[in-house]
């Protein structure tokens, strides 16, 4: 360990408490994007947010206003020749609910196991607290950043970026940067350290089935008139065969096929379908025949009903038809399918397949594009290198099934590199009750921020400028 | 007018208001009988209902346990010679969601434009209700009733009537009768009088679609899972076909065909489709192919989703796939279906076609027997010049779609006869939102009851003794 890392690691030592207090702080935010009564918390976080940033040290802090929840962003700019580095995650937060199923309240942060359990601990305002703490800590005991940085985060990554994609077209040059580091991914199964290289696309629907403006008597009524929720199961099991291959005509069209060496590179992935399975507690794996679970998870499409409600919930028997039903409907999607082309497949087929007797509307609820990025880029190898360094191993290379919508944005609007250097459990429950994130993985991940710095500023040319 | 009629006539014009009163005041008791949190107010409109028939002068007044929500049982046993009428109704109504679809308060009865507009105005408490005004009338300015009857209200019509059959078994005695009047019907479009001949049986159940014990990311896990929701939407979409024929193998095994005379009598019925398309506001009427809708809704088996749910329901997008899936789902039966073995060649149905990766759970949540009663009883044929004599036109003989699953128990526990004579207009809204009872139905009606008993006494020889 050099000099400078002793400093550095007797500086985080120190001031472990103030950080976990100043952790649980950002976290009792409930700052849940996609819920309007929460707009107001939205910005509670981002003013917290910054106000963090200003005392740490970094340059024209702003909350920045796009339309709906607000970004923050604040830089530091004064790291000569060294490369610029475009710092991206997200303060706002999946809403918690269904809240009976959570052991804590889920803004009420609470420690345990070596786990900081709560909405947002993992995804992403962990990960976003921890840049912000390696940057003070470097800050606090150099003076200075090895490299450039310039911050933005957003408060809409879980209400599928509504505003992001306008803000980053109008403001090109206050986003420049050599490459971008997005912190919204984790480790491979088993905790095991991983860079992720491949994330998928979404676009995200809901159907709303509409027949008699009441609910109707199923007596008086049944046998007359369609049921707009038995219709709306036709229309959803008509997208998809139950083992798992999307029925949409065109649907995998312009899907990129798994070569041999991406199918190699699956394989050669240390992981468990028995345990996997088992951890889920589900009697069995289901997805597309012919490819295995981490294929279908990180190089596949998918179609799933997130939600669908209609007619009588309660407790016993209600003898109605209900007046509507209601579905949301979310693909993910691989390279290169478009969220917008999908979007209209599926709302084409859904239209084809209604049946007789409701009223069908589609609406589009957001989207995002698909991305994979080069294993061999430098910024990626100097990423690698600060993991072995701080975790004691090298990371593994995967493809994720989630969606980082601003992943795709940055390289086609900003025509930024990505790098995803993300620090989660596989077991965080992110978007889940009892949401946490490894303290473990928290604390080392802080060490590999700034180890990462370092590396980037040592590197023979800085990369991709 | 005899002077008798005359007598009665004057007394109800002069108790018009204190009538009106407590019609508001029993319909302010929120019976909901499906909800736990409702069992006090059940128990306080059945003693409501019991002080009431002490009040008029009937005997052996009763709030009598049955292990739910109690019955109300009250005589008058004072006319020698004269046939015995058993009459039931329900105090219970169904529960009052969706609330914001209401425009008053749902237990808060409002007159407007000749009707009053309530939960249970209609279903059932406003039959009841009549039923208790019209002996009063009589018991007021007779001080005798020409027929001897028993009252049998039940608090659990709308939750399946759990308790009663059992009750029947116990308490055939106190129960007998010559024959019983059922007032749960009503008229036909275009509020035509009507005296109701057949009543569908149901059965009525509970899917539940379980998969991992929490929520998933769509994105993390989106691919290697089955989806609860999808899976729930592909068994439901196995049950029936989208233009109404019921897929379960064995489902109309029973069903008793419509002869050509059955079909005959419901071509003769004055019934415009478009017109009651129209007032429904569906883009079509569906169902079973071959059979006009009166037949479908009267003299066909159904299969309805009462309810859906699952996931996330609220604005914007949640990124998840549920843990777990539901449908309430219920048929309605014609005869000779029985709705247990119907209720089993479901269950074992959805078993079949359940997809694999979760685990399906079915649970039966009631049943009720179908039932038809003959045309040219003469309790039925008084009961029709009753309906002339006071509505001024001779009753339609219908069959209705809905379920009176008490009817087949009065029959198959006690050999009862069943009339049913029913006041509600078509338009009541009975389970929706804005129920409502037109003022000149049950103001008439209780006239028409009061003719019914003299018209029974009249009888050459009493009916079915």
């Amino acid at each position: 360990m050099t000099a400078t890392a002793d400093v550095l690691e007797e500086y985080l030592e120190s001031t472990a408490d103030r950080r976990m207090a100043s952790y649980e702080a950002f976290l009792r935010i409930p700052s849940v994007s996609a819920l309007p009564e929460h707009a107001p918390d939205c910005r509670r976080a981002a003013e917290f947010l910054a106000d963090d940033l200003r005392a740490i040290g970094l340059e024209h802090v702003e909350v920045l206003e796009t339309g709906g929840h607000p970004l923050v962003y604040g830089d530091w700019l004064h790291a000569e020749s060294a490369p610029t580095v475009l710092v991206y995650g997200h303060y706002d937060v999946q809403p918690p609910d269904p809240l009976d199923e959570w052991e804590l309240a889920p803004f009420e942060p609470l420690v345990r196991d070596g786990r900081m359990l709560a909405r947002g601990a993992a995804d992403d305002k962990g990960q976003v607290h921890m840049h912000v703490r390696a940057a003070e800590a470097v800050l606090a005991t150099r003076g200075r950043l090895p490299i450039n940085l310039r911050y933005l985060f957003e408060g809409e990554e879980e209400s599928t970026s509504t505003n992001l994609d306008r803000w980053l077209e109008q403001n090109k040059a206050r986003v420049a940067a050599d490459f971008a580091v997005i912190s919204d991914t984790g480790f491979f199964e088993g905790n095991l350290p991983a860079i992720t290289l491949g994330l998928r696309g979404i676009t995200y629907l809901q159907v709303d089935v509409i027949g008699s403006s009441i609910d109707l008597h199923s007596g008086m009524y049944g046998g007359a008139v369609q049921n707009p929720a038995n219709a709306l199961a036709t229309i959803i099991a008509a997208l998809k065969e139950p083992d798992g291959r999307i029925l949409v005509p065109g649907f995998y069209d312009d899907v990129v096929p798994l070569s041999d060496a991406d199918r190699a590179a699956f394989a050669a992935l240390p992981f468990d379908e028995e345990a996997y399975r088992a951890s889920l507690g589900v009697p069995a794996l289901v997805g597309e025949p012919g490819y295995a679970v981490l294929e279908r998870r990180g190089g596949r499409p998918t179609l799933d009903v997130n939600g669908i409600w209609g007619g009588f919930q309660g407790e016993g028997a209600k003898t109605i038809i209900p007046g509507s039903a209601h579905a949301k409907i979310s693909c993910r999607l691989v390279v290169d399918q478009d969220p917008d082309r999908i979007y209209e497949l599926v709302r084409a087929h859904i239209v084809r397949v209604a049946p007789a007797g409701v009223r069908v509307e589609v609406h589009e609820l957001g989207g995002g594009l698909p991305s994979l990025t080069p294993m061999d880029h430098p910024a990626t190898q100097a990423a690698a290198r600060a993991i072995e360094a701080t975790f004691g191993q090298a990371p593994l290379f995967i493809r994720e099934g989630g969606s980082i919508p601003v992943c795709a944005s940055f390289t086609s609007i900003l025509g930024l590199q990505v790098v995803l250097l993300g620090f989660t459990n596989p077991d965080d429950k992110a978007h889940a009750p009892n949401e946490s994130m490894v303290l473990a993985n928290y604390e080392t991940g802080i060490r590999t921020i700034a180890r990462y710095w370092e590396e980037l500023a040592n590197l023979p040319s800085s990369p991709a400028r």
